[in-house]
């Protein structure tokens, strides 16, 4: 399995679809704003000579939330244009993803509305002088010319790596992660320590392929799933690898269709991300801050406050994780099982919740390309 | 209709698809290789301190054609470079069409082949400096930041206008282009003039346009469907609305129906096209030039000059149009009635071609941007 060809969130338009359910990643973006706010206006300040900005958001997806960050960054230069009395700039957007990403429905769909409404909001003299493109492949390798870039951009993505660590699976062909699909509780050392390795490797090349591509002075927001302990995950994937298992007991996955599986996938802490860029070098780290949701949280936040019941939010959570991992899933484990699985999710995760501490950590990262 | 919405080749990789039955604008492609080669080099030897060379193709489409041009112009590139012996240009290629050209068939099928047999024959010196980016929107318009690319090149897409124009309805509602569906020998004259005029406006404008994109001294090639006289259309879009017309007759579809419809198309001729140039005045013409193929002729030679018989013939001509024109007929006339239109089309074309000289009229033009 090449993690490239199935690492995409489910595409089209369709009630299970990632556009219709990415609340999660969109209440992620919106309280990353400041710290983007902060980042752009530095940066935009410091270049008073700048022609054309150039910006990137690497593993955009495609959805609602895929011009979110380009719109708020307009909203941010136009802000700062005015209070500097200065001409809004020329803005290049590259739109990066794997290219299994769902980019007609970006092109065809969510690109005409965007361009609209920043005419409608902004004028034709920003309207007119944005222009966005799309940029197929893995972010663990080069994707831009050199020194080509102002700002990159990158949201819940560098959490997914090239591949599972290869060491997940013994000389002599056993699986060491068995009856887990990613770091769990009850996952060996070893497994923990592969994925770890696995992450420094894929993080760093991420570095030094931005190093290349990012001019000197150049800004980086990355924000990413993180863990507060390394080896206390509290991963929502780790439930998914709990009610696999409880097919697997009831005989409707093969005991070795769940071991031979192990998603490419590590939810870092602050530290580990902290030493790879340090160690790495090319970047300044400005900002580093974790910020922790309960699973529903954003569900909450999203209906502006009013609890939903649990069903609801069962349901709600159930098909956002869905959107994000059925394509993965489904090509190892088959088309078939993806109902009942996800049913099965639905039907015990709030209980799940209940009885453990479950909450996703945000780690938001502002780095600065060193002037070396 | 929104033309943008609906004019693009058939996608995805059916037996109908355009990527399937796209040898004749592949044909035409080859046979303007040289005059590629010309531009390349003189632009490429006069850009001696360009770190990266930055090219588009307007028009692309989506199947084996697509990158058909990025690889000429890489190879070009690399003999210049061992021939002046300098390094190869790390080079970024920005790919444009229509919103609806089936973009992600070019990521996800095209792209990566392409990219392996470029690291494969030209080892990672270039493989690793070459970097694709698509970018969906209508050529009449802007598409690039100001100064941000050195080489434009299109083949077969400005034959088609942004609309068809509107004078074609009168004031009272009317057609004027009864029975027709582009200018043809049965049109009257204000037809002729209204096409002309609607290419005039949009040919200006795709010229003004990238006057603002190409830096001073950067290069455009262009290939069109043309005419030799300009009311002599030779069209074979003109023999498409025979065949429908024909079914008016036999009430397969409604009158109005057919005179309603009109395509976005016009052939100009070599003295037409220059006269645009000129009036517009960013660009200098160095070279324009005509070659004329019979509708078949590229079949002949696709197959080794092997001569396949009538109904092969007229088999490839019908699935070849049909690639490029259902999307268009169907979203006016209705799918139902595409397998009739292009079987009566195939049934005829050859008898058609036997009594009538039909040939295709292709026009290259070579441009540099005026340094003005």
């Amino acid at each position: 399995m090449k993690v490239e060809q199935v690492l995409h969130m489910k595409g089209g338009v369709g009630k299970d679809s990632y556009g219709n359910n990415s609340t999660h990643p969109r209440t992620v973006i919106s309280m990353v704003k400041p710290v983007l706010g902060e980042s752009m206006v530095e940066l935009y300040s410091a270049m008073s000579s700048v022609e054309c900005l150039k910006i990137a958001d690497l593993g955009c997806s495609a959805g609602p939330n895929t011009l979110l960050v380009v719109s708020e960054i307009i909203d941010i230069i136009d802000e700062t244009c005015q209070r500097l009395k200065r001409p809004p700039p020329c803005l290049q957007a590259f739109l990066n993803d794997l290219p299994g990403n769902d980019f007609n429905a970006i092109f065809s769909c969510s690109l005409p509305s965007f361009y609209e409404s920043l005419e409608r909001e902004k004028g034709t003299e920003f309207g007119n002088n944005c222009f966005v493109a799309g940029v197929p492949g893995s972010f663990y390798g080069r994707l831009f010319p050199p020194n080509s870039l102002h700002f990159v951009h990158s949201s819940y993505a560098i959490m997914w790596t090239s591949k599972a660590p290869k060491e997940l699976v013994s000389e002599k062909g056993s699986a060491l992660n068995k009856g887990n699909i990613c770091v769990a509780k009850t996952s060996p050392p070893a497994v923990f320590e592969a994925y770890l390795e696995q992450f420094k490797r894929d993080f760093a090349l991420f570095l030094r392929c931005r190093a290349d591509e990012i001019v000197p002075g150049g800004h980086m927001l990355l924000t990413t799933m993180g863990s507060i302990k390394s080896n206390d995950p509290l991963s929502i994937w780790e439930f998914v690898g709990l009610k696999l298992n409880e097919m697997v007991v009831e005989g409707l996955i093969g005991d070795e269709k769940l071991e031979s599986f192990d998603l490419p996938y590590y939810a870092a802490t602050g530290e580990e991300l902290r030493s790879v860029i340090e160690a790495e070098g090319s970047f300044e780290l400005q900002r580093l801050e974790a910020f922790n949701m309960d699973w529903d949280d954003y569900i909450k936040k999203a209906d502006g406050n009013r609890v939903l019941d649990k069903a609801a939010r069962a349901a709600i959570i159930a098909r956002d994780i869905r959107a994000v991992g059925e394509p993965i899933l489904a090509s190892h484990f088959g088309e078939d099982i993806m109902d009942d699985l996800f049913r099965r999710f639905e039907h015990d995760v709030l209980d799940y919740m209940e009885a453990h501490k479950c909450q996703y950590i945000n780690i938001v990262m502002s780095l600065t390309k060193k002037d070396i």
